[in-house]
C-alpha cells in the first residue's frame, strides 16, 4: 500500500482559519499585524517574497517591503533593522535569504531584535531553542512538526533521524523534536553509516537539498518521512526523498506541496504570536 | 584488558600551564582577569565556590565574591548583573547553581551579558551554539570534549550517544559534538530503546545523575565512555556509569577525578577568552 501523502494544503487551510478568526476578534480600527519584508535581489528570494506577499494579503496582514541592494554594507543593514525595531507599526521583521554578501549570518542573528524576530534567527530565539524552551522557532522546521501533529503522528518517545544540520532547518528541527520528547539523531555529510541509522527511525527528516538521497532501502517499513528538500531539476522542484520511498513508508510529505506551503503559513502564525494574538503551545 | 582511565588531572595541568604562560606574557601592572562569582547558600554551590576560589587564586586570577540570599528577587538580581556588566574591572560573571528560587533560568539567560558570560548561559552564547558557531560554551560539556582531545580520541565522523538533555550538560554537549562533526544521538527519560542506541555508539556520554545507569551490556566493546554524573551516595561521589563498564570500554573517565576537575579549569580558560587572551579554537 503506498504511503499516505501528508500534503500541506489542509494544514495551511486550518492555520489560515485560525489566523482569520484571531484577526476577526480584533476591535475595529486596530492596526493589522505588519511584516517588514527585506528582499535581496536573488531570484529565489524574489519568488519567496511573491508567495509571502500573496498569502499575507489574502489574510489581510500588512507587508511592507524593503529592497536589499547587493552592495549593502553592515552599518546600513544595522541602521535599517534599528529603524524597524523602533517603528511601532512594525510587528515582525523577515530578512530573506540569501542576504547580500557583506551581511553574514552572525550579523543577522546579532542584529535582529528578538521581539520582532518572526523567523527565529536571533541569538535569543536560537538560544531559547537550545535550552529547550522555544518561543519563536524558525518557520520551516516548526512547520514540519505542525504538519505531523495535524495528521496525528506521535512524536514523543519516537526515534527521529534528521539528515542535515543547517542552521535554518536541520539544527533547529533537531532541537524542536527534542523539546517534543523525541529521541533525536542528527546526521550530516560526515556521518559514516547513514542508512543504518535511518533504517532504525520511526520518523525520518531530510533537509539537505540532495535529490533522491533517501532511498527505499534506507527507510523502515511503516516509518513516517518528512521531506524539506527543495532542488530545481530541469525546471521541476524535487525533494531529498526518492519517490519509491512511498512503497515502504507509512506516510510521506510530497514535494512540492508538503512542507513548503506550511512554512509560509507558520510565518504568519509567528507574526500573530509576536503581536500577542496567538498564545499557547499549539504552534 | 580494563579500560584506559581518562583522568582529568593531566588535562587540568596542561590547561593551567597554558593559562600561566598567557598571564606571564601580560605587561607588568596589567590588571588580572577577574571573575565575579555569585554564590547562593546551597551547600553544593558553596563547595564549588571553594574549588573555584582555590584553583583561580593558584593561577593568580582574581575572584570577587557576592552572596545571593535565598530571598533575592529578580529586580535585585538584574541590578547586580548590570552593575557587574558596567564594571570595567570585571572580566566574567558566574552565577552558581542552584540559584535562589525567584531567579529562573530564563531570567539568568536573558540578563547575563554575553561579553561577560564565562559559562555560556546567555541566550546569545546558547544561540551561537545552536547555529553551530560556539564562542563561549558551557564549561562542563566543553571540558568533556577537551578531555577527549587531550587523549587523542577522534570525534569527527564518530557516532556519539548523549544520555541526558539538561540545558547545562546534555543539550550543549550534543551541540558541541555536532560542531565537532560527530553524528549525535540525544537520549533522555522518554527514550524507549536506550541500550540499543548506546550499544551502537563509538562515544557514550552520560549526564543524568543516575548512579550505575550505564551498564556493561549497554556499551560496545572498544567504545569510549565519558561520565558527567555527580551523585553523592553514602558520602562518596559516584557517576552514571557502572564500574564494570571498564571491562568492556576502551577508555573511561573516572568519577571522581575525570570530567569534574576539567570543568573548573575550562572556566578559567573561558575567563581568559573573555579577556581576549585566549584565542583560537583549541578550547
Amino acid at each position: 500500500m503506498p504511503a499516505r501523502p501528508l500534503t500541506g494544503a489542509p494544514v495551511v487551510s486550518q492555520l489560515h482559519d485560525k489566523i482569520r478568526s484571531l484577526l476577526a476578534s480584533l476591535p475595529s480600527g486596530t492596526a493589522r499585524p505588519t511584516l517588514a519584508l527585506l528582499i535581496p535581489g536573488d531570484p529565489s528570494a524574489l519568488a519567496y517574497a511573491r508567495t509571502i506577499r500573496k498569502q499575507f494579503r489574502s489574510l489581510e496582514l500588512e507587508v511592507r517591503e524593503f529592497t536589499l541592494e547587493d552592495c549593502l554594507d553592515i552599518p546600513s543593514f544595522v541602521t535599517l533593522i534599528k529603524q524597524l525595531e523602533s517603528d511601532h507599526s512594525v510587528t515582525g521583521i523577515l530578512a530573506l535569504q540569501p542576504l547580500p554578501s557583506a551581511i553574514d549570518r552572525h550579523t543577522l542573528s546579532h542584529t535582529m531584535p528578538p521581539t520582532k524576530d518572526v523567523d527565529g534567527v536571533s541569538f535569543e530565539q536560537q538560544g531559547r531553542l537550545a535550552v529547550g524552551r522555544p518561543h519563536i522557532a524558525p518557520s520551516t522546521p516548526l512547520g514540519g512538526l505542525i504538519l505531523l501533529r495535524h495528521y496525528g503522528v506521535d512524536i514523543a518517545g519516537k526515534h527521529a533521524v534528521v539528515i542535515g544540520r543547517s542552521p535554518v532547518v536541520g539544527r533547529p528541527l533537531a532541537l524542536l523534536l527534542l523539546a517534543a520528547d523525541a529521541t533525536v539523531t542528527i546526521c550530516h555529510s560526515r556521518t559514516t553509516n547513514l542508512a543504518a541509522l535511518t533504517r532504525q527511525a520511526d520518523l525520518v527528516f531530510a533537509a539537505v537539498g540532495h535529490p533522491g538521497l533517501v532511498t527505499p532501502d534506507m527507510v523502515k517499513p511503516g516509518a513516517v518521512v518528512v521531506d524539506f528538500g527543495v532542488t530545481v531539476v530541469e525546471g521541476r522542484v524535487v525533494g531529498d526523498v526518492h519517490p519509491a520511498v512511498a512503497d515502504v513508508a507509512a506516510a510521506l510529505t510530497p514535494v512540492p506541496g508538503g512542507t513548503g506551503p506550511v512554512t509560509t503559513a507558520v510565518l504568519a502564525c509567528n507574526l500573530l504570536r509576536l503581536a500577542g494574538l496567538w498564545t499557547g503551545d499549539d504552534v
